[in-house]
């Protein structure tokens, strides 16, 4: 294994070389002028996974942008390991605001800016490069891998869940090894074993028939923006809980290691606040930020409009006024359910002199892995040995939608080994990777293979 | 006396002719490619004014829109009313629901159809034919009469306000008339002795430096549309009262004798809320919808803004997010004192996790013009004799800022005798006028031109 190691060591200067050619392709998803660097991304990740040592490599048409699936069954008996990530990237704008032309990489403190760095194709390529490695010193893998590096996770990976669905078979695996995701810290190895997921709604609530004068009839009719306001209002209690009844019904508690893991982060909340520009956080009572942001439901509105909108005064009252309105949700909260809930309790809060419209935009599962699972447990074992340090066990806010298409379609674990950072700009001007983790990337891939085989 | 409404009576045909030309020309105010439109409407009502027996007919330059001045001063001794109205109009859009082309007046079932019919060509007009069929019967006017008709009403009245600060020996008068509000039902004399104001505020939320992800921070932070709503629905107790401290310190209460006068005109609230399309009136409670519109202040949002607000759904904590909040006033409160109030108030409910940002962005004082007045009590003694009816005493839930200026600069007596009906299309498409109406308004002029003079 040292042997492994060391060629990944020895061999930094020419990985960051290929990744270089990688991070030239401008393979941007979601506009249409950009479907030839696609096409050439998605032929570049193949060309790569044949070089590496992968038996089968085979690009795989959707209706939208081509997968890229790759194989290597050679060890029998061994459990498979299925290697997800996206070769597409997100649009470049605002393009002023970039130092370096960004498919242009340049390295800079031990760091590669461009677009994509990070988000994903720098992650991916730590997979391929251990694979590589391992086949270049040893000439097998210590077990079965497969990849499927898709093209469209920045525009929704839609083609992908409809891939997953048609090809359990070939897919077919015991974990699903992800690096999307971000350490703790700089230099902290990392796990992600639980993401929230998400009940997203819209409502509309209608009073008057038109917009009428606020001078005529301001103070005799319900005034849909105020209504709304109420209602909104009404969806927190002065504890920041919501108030939907039954909301909180199957929220999984935190475990006394799960508490424990979270005090030891040791998360400087003055440094948070300070980041965001806040004189003060603002969350659940009872609740660290941590916990607030890993283990608790919330509901946050993300967009609100009614009435008059433009500069000055108008004196309007208008007829409608609508809000989106967005819970993310815990372990084991159901979305249709908490929907359904959320709709039944806005209706109820209504009062009789509006008309209210709900409509459930989109859901989204939460999940969670034990950490007594052993994909979970040779992850944490492999970057603990990558980085000398004892891995942390974190979850994240938001969700990925696709985590939860794979562990319920392929019925595998999934393990969320990010080695990207939330400071790497990912999606905004400068993304950048920091080497020092591509190479320990590398390196616990390896190590992962490694000990998932045992 | 009678010879004067008898002349009125039979010259009804060509008056409503003139009226009809008056209204073919297209003196919108606000589009440039109207300037020519208006100038030729300046020149008709000084015409107009010559015409009817005016000794001094002048048309005055502003920086904007011209202005007609016209007096006859022959009744030394007696007091002088200056009347007020406006020859400018709306724009017609949207054109498509227009029955008839809008400068092409058509009569129908009794109604003069037209943009400006009833806002307010026909109604100034009424006074000029007033005075025209004195003269024309008396060869006099039983008191001194000044007009004062301006062409930018529609558009905010700024230049007849700079005209009035620097005329004020040429406007000196006892009395304003002006007929540019409505009577409170069909064929009901009606006097407006009442104004609310306003204090339009604007309020921006902060919350922080940057849009965040729902997911990754979402339970943490402030968010500045959920605090921007709480902080609205807490401007109103649960009796819909308005909760800043003060704020109904100088409310002037009804009088026993406005109290009966209101319940005496027996609004149907049921209907009135038929006719707004909802199922429930929202409201102070403990007053009447009358009661609520006319003398009691208000609180309404007119418009609000924040995250996103386009088809579909973002998972975005917004930055930032903001209201334009306006209170409609009752004597005697003060504009400036009530916009500082709010502030206050507003900064005082903020939460820490948020910075707040209130800008006063226009106000208009209150108006109330005592029953007992001379010229109210000569203009309800008229409205009286024209109708064979009681004259019924409104208020008005909106502002006429230059009802204030009027009154403040001249420290003259304000008569609001409007003959339009809140149902004739102001402002909308088949804007019209009820001609039995015209005429009652001509008489009603009359009969206080001699009311007044006694």
């Amino acid at each position: 294994m040292q042997e492994v190691i060391n060629f990944i060591v020895n061999n930094q200067d020419s990985y960051i070389a290929e990744l270089k050619e990688f991070l030239r392709i401008p393979s941007i998803s979601t506009t249409p002028e950009n479907r030839g660097d696609i096409k050439l991304a998605a032929e570049f990740v193949a060309a790569k996974l044949k070089n590496a040592g992968m038996s089968r490599v085979e690009i795989m048409e959707t209706e939208g942008h081509p997968l890229v699936y790759g194989e290597w069954l050679g060890a029998p008996g061994k459990p498979t390991v299925l290697i997800y990530g996206h070769y597409d990237v997100q649009p470049v704008d605002p393009i002023e605001l970039w130092t370096d032309p960004p498919f242009e990489p340049v390295v800079r403190d031990g760091k590669i800016y461009a677009r994509g760095a990070t988000d994903d194709k720098g992650q991916i390529f730590m997979h391929i490069k251990s694979v590589e490695s391992f086949f270049k010193v040893e000439g097998s893998l210590p077990l079965n891998v497969k990849f499927i590096i898709e093209g469209e996770e920045e525009i929704g990976s839609h083609n992908l869940e409809v891939f997953i669905s048609n090809n359990t078979e070939l897919l077919k695996c015991n974990a699903v090894l992800i690096s999307d995701t971000a350490l703790y810290d700089e230099g902290v190895p990392t796990l992600t074993y639980g993401l929230r997921g998400l009940a997203y709604m819209e409502v509309e609530v209608t009073g008057p028939n038109r917009d009428l004068h606020s001078g005529t009839f301001g103070g005799t009719v319900g005034n849909p923006i105020n209504v709304l306001a109420m209602m909104i209002a009404k969806l927190h209690d002065k504890n920041g809980r919501v108030t939907i009844p039954h909301f909180y019904d199957e929220v999984l508690k935190l475990t006394k290691k799960e508490i424990i893991n979270i005090k030891n982060l040791k998360l400087s909340e003055k440094k948070y606040a300070k980041e965001l520009g806040v004189a003060e956080l603002e969350g659940e009572k009872g609740f660290s930020t941590l916990e607030r942001i890993w283990a608790r439901p919330t509901l946050d509105c993300n967009g609100i409009i009614g009435g008059f909108t433009g500069k000055g005064a108008k004196t309007v009252i208008p007829s409608k006024a609508s809000a989106k309105i967005s819970m993310r949700l815990v372990p084991n909260q159901d979305p249709n359910k908490i929907a359904k809930l959320f709709a039944k309790h806005i209706k109820a809060i209504a009062p009789k002199s509006v008309k209210v419209n709900v409509t459930n935009l989109h859901g989204g599962l939460p999940a969670l892995t034990p950490l007594e699972d052993k994909a979970t447990v040779a992850a944490a074992s492999a970057l603990e040995k990558a980085f000398g340090k004892k891995t942390v066990f974190i979850r994240e806010g938001g969700s990925i939608p696709i985590v939860t298409e794979f562990s319920k379609k392929l019925k595998a674990q999934v393990v969320l080994m990010g080695l990207g950072l939330n400071t790497e700009n990912l999606h905004s001007p400068n993304e950048h990777f920091n080497l020092n983790h591509f190479k320990l990337g590398i390196i616990s891939s390896a190590y992962f293979l490694k000990e998932y085989s045992l």
